[in-house]
């Protein structure tokens, strides 16, 4: 507290969005009580946007707009970039970085694809770089992989780390919706975006995957490492098969850290309902993870939404104002390990296979030769689930039969999988799932 | 990286139980590792226990056991406090702070009675103190509270913080069990303890109430202050009832900040098994955290247990090691915003009350005339519920009535239920459990 009266941490914003504007609010009403918890005043110096004339928000004097991003970078000490994406956030926050200010982020973007880059910045400029916000919105994991469990080993996480996937998947399973047809009305409810495809399709989850992958294992993992595969081909039917058995459909991003090396995978998966993941539903997000000496952990929370993200950035800002204050720096982004990435192949998994068959003598004799031949083996099998969908080309009725794997190599499986579809009793496309062990 | 060539910082153990083992185990194991992420070598520097002889576990080397534990604290630069209890753990405590050394510990109950001065006294000496293992065990829950929710205000935290009570409750919802019969099963499983009363009667959650409620307002809540109901009063027909409804019994820490002051309470209480909490199965904990800005958070994992707990022993070893190495301190345990506490009857709740009653005409209208004068609304009847006691006063059969009610004090509805018990139409003991809003 003795340092009260030196001159204020000035702190710049880049962006003025939805989360821009709840971390001004935040760093202006609460100013005083965060300036006693820092043991020093703070000041927002500047808010950052391309059109100040859009900008309504009533908790800041207008003087503070600017157009100067790159001007605000060097006269603040604390650099909080809301701008998201690739460029100009990057050039921004390398021009905080060697202008010798530290850098607050959300952007998970800019962190999965040029992380090491911005890690070893912000190292060369004795400065810090936090980015609690990037993953998993207010829930503090970031913060948790690198200071709490620095003295433990993690071996593997698995996050509910996209909103609008979870949103989506909780309609189907709820309303036994199409995937169309909840996708559009998680759009009409703005839950989605007008072009939902960064979602749906995986890729942002696959940047929190490459975040997560990166602090849990001191390796750099980019976005580049990530094997993904999105939601868009999960149908009703395997809802209801999921359903059936107790399970649900979730979008995972599962790191892990094995003998074969690290891997950084995002992919639909089936988990048992009684799982800690299984109750984490809507917008929530939530990260599963599992320590050597910890054991099992679970983080849950908002992902997204411009108070509870702001709450994860001011969080961040207070943390690096007392860095500044008592004139230290945080933990560095540790990435000494330098593991070898697993081969693809290398993941072996559960797997659960939906065909469509026509039902006629010798039809599971023949599929599971198939299996056999290959040496996947079947650890349970179900014929029972009522069939949804026909063949036009056949006169009886398709039944569904599913087919749940023992752990066993994607290549191996796909490679069954083929040769099953190329049998004359199995008809249409088949889903392959995988399931949480 | 620099200073790898300065002296290693020293680090000394009090108490070698399961714990300490695992700590020992973790510093000496991943020393290098942890030396190279703090910056500067660490060095185990002794183990202080009662009885070197009784102490056998092989990772590290038996010259570092001393019985000279206060010798011990003043030649450490971190102390590790794992002996328990209030004496001599807060003399050796406050010796090593005012030598200079900061403190790690997992003790809550030194926590809750002696917090403020143990906070003081590392302030005065420009020391720290972190003890994320006080609460939840492996849970990083104290840290996100200094750090990540700093920016934001937290509103309200409900935890499952003890671990025999919540498997002791499980083990009488599957399995039907009386508090007696599960309590015995439990002990002989090693779930709890010889001596219980610490664990049934609330005392340990309190603890770690008075800590979250601490942590969480920024205002000193000691033990003295937490109003403490245990579980030795649940009866399988609570059980029974709470299931009938969709619901499950916990054992509960209740913090929160309202405008009639600060509380800190520990019951068990009814909530909805769709709760997040309600699937916190066995000797696992969870914290519920409500914050005005980041909103929900849940904080999940392992409440107890060597490894675990020695996992986030070692997290704040390591923190507190980087601080030493820069020559600077963690954030205070800031109470200075020193609210009221709230009066006992200030907390307004919603009540779930069984009765057993001889059903003969006029007694439901009897009992809610009670209610009625007393200005306690009623929100749910049922008297669905299959009678399982009786009064042996009594030829007919007994039935349970269940009422819940809309908030209200706890004294006008504790009068209420004794005005009730008077009636000659209801019989025994009545059951009075908060239900979660």
């Amino acid at each position: 507290m003795a340092q009260l009266n030196e001159a204020p941490i000035r702190i710049g914003l880049l962006g003025a969005g939805t989360v821009g504007s709840q971390t001004a609010r935040l760093l202006v009403e609460h100013r005083e009580e965060l300036s006693r918890r820092i043991g020093r005043e703070i000041e927002l110096v500047g808010v950052a946007t391309l059109n100040p004339d859009d900008v309504h928000f009533p908790w800041i004097d207008r003087s503070l707009l600017t157009t100067d991003t790159a001007g605000l970078c060097t006269r603040a000490d604390i650099v909080v970039e809301l701008i998201g994406g690739l460029e100009p956030a990057r050039t921004f926050v390398l021009r905080a970085l060697s202008s010798g200010a530290s850098v607050v982020t959300a952007n998970k973007a800019l962190l999965a694809a040029h992380g090491a880059e911005l890690y070893e910045a912000a190292q060369k400029n004795n400065a810090d770089i936090y980015f609690e916000a990037a993953v998993g919105g207010a829930i503090p994991i970031v913060r948790p992989l690198r200071e709490s469990l620095v003295g433990d080993r993690v071996t593997s996480m698995l996050g509910i780390v996209n909103g609008t996937t979870n949103y989506i998947l909780d309609e189907m399973t709820t309303k036994g919706l199409d995937f169309d047809v909840a996708l559009h009305d998680a759009q009409s409810k703005g839950y989605a975006e007008a072009d939902p495809t960064g979602d749906i399709e995986g890729h942002d989850a696959a940047n929190k995957a490459a975040i997560m992958a990166t602090l849990a294992f001191h390796t750099n993992v980019g976005i580049d490492d990530v094997t993904v595969e999105g939601i868009t081909r999960i149908t009703a039917d395997d809802i209801a098969a999921a359903t059936a058995e107790h399970k649900v459909v979730k979008l995972l991003a599962v790191v892990s850290n094995t003998e074969a090396g690290v891997s950084a995978r995002v992919y639909p998966a089936l988990i048992a309902q009684s799982h800690p993941l299984a109750s984490v539903h809507g917008s929530f997000n939530a990260v599963f993870v599992t320590a050597e000496a910890a054991d099992d952990l679970m983080f849950y929370g908002r992902g997204a939404g411009g108070a509870p993200t702001a709450s994860a950035v001011v969080g961040d800002v207070v943390t690096e104002a007392r860095h500044i204050a008592q004139e230290c720096t945080g933990p560095a982004i540790p990435l000494y390990r330098n593991l070898p990435k697993a081969p693809i192949d290398a993941a072996k998994a559960v797997f659960a296979v939906r065909f469509l068959i026509r039902d006629t003598p010798g039809v599971l004799a023949a599929i599971a030769q198939e299996f056999a031949s290959r040496g996947v083996s079947i650890n349970g099998v179900n014929q029972d689930l009522r069939p949804t969908r026909h063949d036009p080309g056949y006169s009886g009725e398709l039944q569904q039969l599913r087919i749940v794997t023992h752990l066993c190599d994607e290549t191996t499986l796909r490679k069954t999988v083929e040769a099953v579809c190329r049998l004359d009793c199995v008809s249409g496309e088949p889903s392959i799932l995988r399931v949480l062990d």
